[in-house]
């Protein structure tokens, strides 16, 4: 499967630039984000006091805003970052952990998402349906968006994906068995990863960690990015899964997939990514 | 060693019915007990601030409120979600690390006892100690609590788990080289483990993490779910020893006991548990 | 390279008395922070809630206070132990994270710096360099400290590092290539370690946290102390540098690097050293 975008491009940008990359995020997969950062070849700082974020969002590259574990106070500092990341013009990523399993979720996802310029929102499909909801532009597609992506309903799921990703003025990342990457006017689905993948916490937040590394270094082309983080993502966990020996388990292969990022050249991504327009 | 507990279906129920836990733990090892929790078969979901927790507690199947680095947000979050679960009848589990250390840890995790329907309580001695220190009910054998479990005092320490259990209505299990689990009538010595457990962070942790997976399939037997997960984790706990190789140490040996717990079948914990009754 | 420090014996009082490391860290690494301190014998609590710190502190041996992620329940919770840390003489670490790079972490690692009897202080050279902007004893050599500490500038960046440690009442610890360790009148060059432990996010931090285990040991020498504990940090880095196998990354490698510590012995400490004091 060959692919129309520069993935090695994107990758190599990211290698040759080093970019740094903000993160608030939750407690959970904290060292696994910075980690698999710092395997792409970014470097990750983490702050999520209001006091704090602000000033470091300033002397980095992009904000990854994952509100996983989200509280009274790294919701403000979410907010005061955001604001000085958009006033500065640097690509901002956000992961809706969990919208539409509580109010406060789907409320602080939304309004980050509606107040400020987001470039990128990855989630699965009931978080993204979560952010959905209520929204004009989407709401005469809904239906279209099925509990999971198939081959079936790739097509419809992609025109939804375009109409949302319109409506928010952003990239917009379904993950799932198969990935789908849309903005309002192109989708593409990936089929790299492995099912193992969901028997680890955070290969999502890893995921959106990484998104936040090839757009800050390809800050102009965020589809592209979000594809090729995508497609490591998932080709990580393809070569990671290769290398279990017997008795390994999810901890295990947790490690083995950081470890993949950072053996990945970008001619690797380049080869192993195997992605497709959706007309 | 036969056991009289149907050790294989609780934790088939986990394989089978993937309950959700909801966590309010610390920030040490918030990762491991999210990826053992994905290991047996459940899905974990964190919050720990006041305003998501309760809403949270309420799509789960069961609550584990670990006070490791509880704090001014999360202590109220706990109360919250506690009083939730109460209501739902949802199952709590309840780890009250370094109870005994500060005020403030003592105090909190004798609230949740005393305030709410807590469904287990598992520590080390000096941690069940402390919440015992004061409690009329317990004080009478309070003398009988030694401060490491052996087969001289086996009996005995029985005797002061059953009627400690009795006073705070829950299912107790005391962690030690050999563990202790009592309900008000019975108690069960688990003879599982490895004495290189201890030189890991957060295997207390991860066994009541389990242990909220295990009741959360089981919520009517709490007293067999506690000894099975302890069972699984102290079995886990030789697997992952056996797998070492010349070189590791405890950082790998944390990874191979979440791996054994990945790879562990119901049948599996049936055959290795070494558990019995202590009159 | 022999050592005139006595490094074996530093190391072997950690493994001999075992002391209770309190550390107030930041969310990224904390969990490796506390397995490489289970490995070098020491045994870790972590309290970083103003109520509980305080009483925390008092129980152990040595306050680790490292802002990588401080806020505001952090930052009093770290004066409020370092107070109490203080009245009982108990030996204080601070790993200053990110000084320099916003005002809250430069304005906490100074308050701290200046108003409490920190032992040692760690960071790399541009965190030390934001702690020293404005000190009026070590701006006299402020142009002696360099980016990176090489061969060719050591000795004068030793001079800046003894000034600076005079200026502080405390032992500087210079990370970086080469490490320097100096008090107000000595300064040591440690040659261990590996470039790759650059790829791992919580070296620093980790070093930080084995500092206070060995300092807490050894309260009377904490030069010594820093000079042992990062002898071991790099040693550690080659010792798992050699153990990893073809695919292994940064993720695996820093499991490697606390296995390592967990492995060894205070005489393969004193063989390893590569250290030597700078004139």
């Amino acid at each position: 499967m060959t692919t129309q975008y520069d993935l090695q491009g994107v990758f190599q940008r990211v290698r040759d630039t080093h970019p740094l990359v903000h993160n608030i995020t939750n407690a959970v997969t904290i060292n696994d984000c910075a980690n698999i950062l710092l395997a792409c070849g970014a470097s990750p700082i983490m702050a999520d006091d209001p006091d704090d974020a602000p000033e470091i969002t300033a002397i980095c590259n992009a904000l990854v805003i994952n509100i996983g574990t989200l509280n009274r106070l790294s919701i403000p500092a979410m907010y005061a970052a955001a604001s000085r990341a958009g006033e500065l013009g640097h690509p901002i990523v956000l992961d809706p952990v969990g919208a539409g399993a509580s109010t406060i979720r789907t409320v602080t996802a939304k309004r980050l998402l509606a107040e400020h310029p987001v470039t990128i929102v990855r989630g699965n499909v009931s978080e993204i349906r979560a952010l959905a909801a209520g929204d004009t532009a989407a709401r005469g597609v809904d239906a279209a968006l099925a509990d999971a992506v198939t081959p079936e309903n790739l097509s419809a799921t992609a025109a939804w994906a375009r109409a949302f990703a319109a409506s928010v003025h952003a990239v917009v990342v379904l993950s799932g068995a198969i990935d789908l990457i849309a903005d309002a006017t192109r989708a593409c689905a990936v089929y790299n990863g492995h099912p193992k993948m969901s028997s680890i916490t955070g290969t999502g937040c890893q995921l959106t960690a990484l998104t936040g590394a090839f757009v800050a270094a390809s800050p102009s082309t965020p589809f592209e990015a979000a594809v090729a983080a995508t497609c490591a993502m998932g080709a990580a966990g393809q070569i990671a899964f290769a290398r279990l020996v017997p008795g390994d388990g999810n901890s295990t292969y947790r490690n083995k997939i950081i470890d993949a990022i950072d053996h990945m050249a970008p001619d690797d991504l380049a080869r192993l990514a195997r992605c497709e327009p959706v007309a």
